[in-house]
């Protein structure tokens, strides 16, 4: 099976059966067990056109018919079910030094979750060995699992499968993901930059949000990245490199990038940014230097939550730079919700109050107004589960892709 | 009839009738006469399907029979056609001093062009009441106008109807575009901001770019604005805010703008901002103080066409702060083409060379190696017929506003 590697919600060149299929699959899956009549009304669809449809998904095994339900005007009828423990995802995050694998049903619970051991650049290829043997053991003691979906750090070269020439990534950037994964597996992958799988994630899987057609997911960690949801649809750009926040300058006289940029956001609250600060700052968290990045961000965090001024202060100057950053999303993609996640999140209120002082002070006031900023409340797996919601996106957007129901 | 003030390319909720109604016109509108056998192939509909809402759209009126056209394996059949000089738009575009007024065919041609008197904050009302009785006049005179388009300055508030609290619109913010005039005409009103109403126009218009779904439409006069279409649609925002890249910062510690953020790109590459540059150094313009901002900028251009050293630098001095612009375009949309228009556009190929040298420093080489950034061919109507082409859009989305076809 070959890999696709558009993980954009809508198809555009989707058949119209198959538009009507996914239709279908996400009505189900966004409002559960509803009647034929019911998505008929809903999706402006033939009741001939709806019977001929489901018939086929049940008979595929994708969906299945349950008891009676209470219908309009009191007239029993058979509801339809996506029964959505009963296909699993494997969902693998690429971080810097990090990879993540775990398996989740379609609405991001996790069923299990592992590290792999550090990646260092001289370890890649060891990673990509086990990456390959994990996922082959996986899918071997699991037949229910029907996709794996990758998060991987952008700018992430869509058509190309690998991560553009950019600070950091040295090490990942002579993987080909679709090269190295497309058909190494029974079932088809997935691939998608990881602030955007995190959007998807917090669309699927986050009650807050998840009615929510315009949303951002805000990614600091190891590196600064935004995946933006637009009427339901990722911002992607024509090689997939849209939405790199990390790479938007905020200060065109500041610290140079790696990427060639100056001023990166990046170079100004990222984990190795934050790092330098604590290196250059000894006193704040003692032993910085023989840290990891996010050990050493952690550890500040920790400091500042038992009330260390010092360690307050440094916080709230990070706050300064994410706030700048939420100011850049605001006028640049207006979103309804930004979503806050990955490492420095777990810097808490501390870190958001300061991110809102500095947006209510520079925003447009109707922006402000409407546009509600938070942490990111999926379970620590929520990194994780975006990479699985890459493929949950696609299960639903193309059901052809994985079963028979033409 | 009411005003639809939503100008997404496919409304999200049309029925699907409408929508196949709206793809047939599109495939016309784009590929000229073609036949209900090559339609119903390149749009995956039935030819039943084709026959029936083709009858309804030439009972309409909408759309014609020619005569035979050369068919597949050389059967001869029936070509269909959409007459984009049969209906007639007026598009309106309202800057901060200057209001343009003028009626087009669908494909962007202008058949009559006029400026208002310069508009002053308290020649408001007086505008506004020219443009009520110059509308109603034009519509009067030409019965094939079915629709008037208006390109407003950003950030434009698209369910209230007005501009954001924002620099320099302080006049234009009193109105409401929508109370004003969503109901005053006997054919609807469609209102965009003015930046994305360039970047349909070139979507649509131009025989450069409109096959391109990924585009950006950079507007630098009296203001900065940008226009994206990604996947051929708009980016809108959850409020209509989003793309403002004028007030993008590009200095967390530059200048303040009106709009409560510091470092605003508009405040270093604007007429208004140009003009500044041009008061501070009284000897490259001479007599800048008593000119308006366009009419500065303007004499500039002149001055460093005809080889004025300094005059260069200080387009050279702009360049660079429109190209810091691209970069952030780059890493935020990631267009595929980048079009620069409006009054500073006229500055020419030596501000162009030195925003393709800015970009050249400081962007992600793949993403350079795949953008174009040219400066706008489209005639000096281009900002006028981009209001327009809000109202084309529409005309092509929404039939069933424009005529009886259900």
């Amino acid at each position: 099976m070959t890999m696709a590697n558009d993980a954009t919600p809508v198809a555009s060149r989707a058949s119209v059966s198959e538009s009507n299929r996914s239709r279908i699959l996400q009505h189900l899956y966004h409002n559960g067990i509803s009647s034929r009549a019911q998505i008929a009304k809903a999706l402006d669809l033939t009741p001939a056109a709806i019977t001929k449809i489901t018939a086929r998904l049940i008979e595929a095994g994708v969906i299945e018919e349950t008891g009676d339900i209470e219908g309009s005007k009191n007239r029993r009828s058979i509801g339809l079910k996506l029964d959505t423990t009963r296909f699993h995802i494997i969902g693998i995050k690429f971080a810097r030094s990090l990879v993540q694998i775990g398996v989740f049903d379609l609405c991001g619970n996790a069923l299990g979750l592992e590290n792999l051991p550090t990646v260092y650049d001289d370890t890649i290829d060891d990673t990509v060995a086990i990456i390959h043997r994990r996922v082959s053991e996986l899918l071997a003691d699991d037949p229910s699992i029907v996709a794996v979906g990758m998060a991987v750090p952008g700018p992430y070269l869509r058509n190309e499968g690998r991560t553009a020439v950019v600070s950091g990534m040295q090490g990942w950037r002579k993987i080909n993901f679709i090269d190295e994964f497309s058909s190494a597996f029974r079932v088809p992958v997935f691939i998608e930059q990881d602030a955007r799988s995190g959007a998807l994630a917090h669309y699927l899987f986050d009650p807050a949000v998840h009615t929510e057609e315009n949303l951002a997911y805000y990614l600091i960690g190891e590196g600064v990245g935004l995946g933006v949801i637009e009427n339901g649809r990722l911002i992607n750009g024509f090689l997939g490199a849209a939405t790199e926040i990390g790479h938007i300058s905020i200060d065109v006289n500041g610290r140079p990038c790696d990427c060639g940029n100056v001023g990166c956001l990046e170079r100004y609250c990222s984990t190795p940014a934050i790092h330098d600060m604590l290196i250059d700052d000894g006193d704040v968290v003692r032993g910085a230097a023989d840290m990891t990045h996010a050990d050493a961000a952690r550890a500040l965090f920790v400091k500042a939550r038992e009330g260390d001024e010092r360690a307050r202060d440094t916080v709230r100057r990070i706050g300064r730079y994410v706030g700048y950053g939420c100011l850049t999303i605001f006028n640049g993609f207006n979103p309804r919700n930004i979503i806050i996640g990955d490492i420095v999140a777990e810097a808490g209120p501390l870190l958001l109050d300061e991110v809102r002082r500095t947006v209510d002070e520079r925003s447009i006031p109707e922006i402000n107004d409407t546009t509600s900023i938070t942490l990111s409340t999926l379970s620590a797996d929520a990194a994780v589960s975006g990479a699985a919601a890459v493929a949950v996106t696609q299960f639903l957007e193309r059901p052809s892709m994985f079963f028979d129901v033409s």
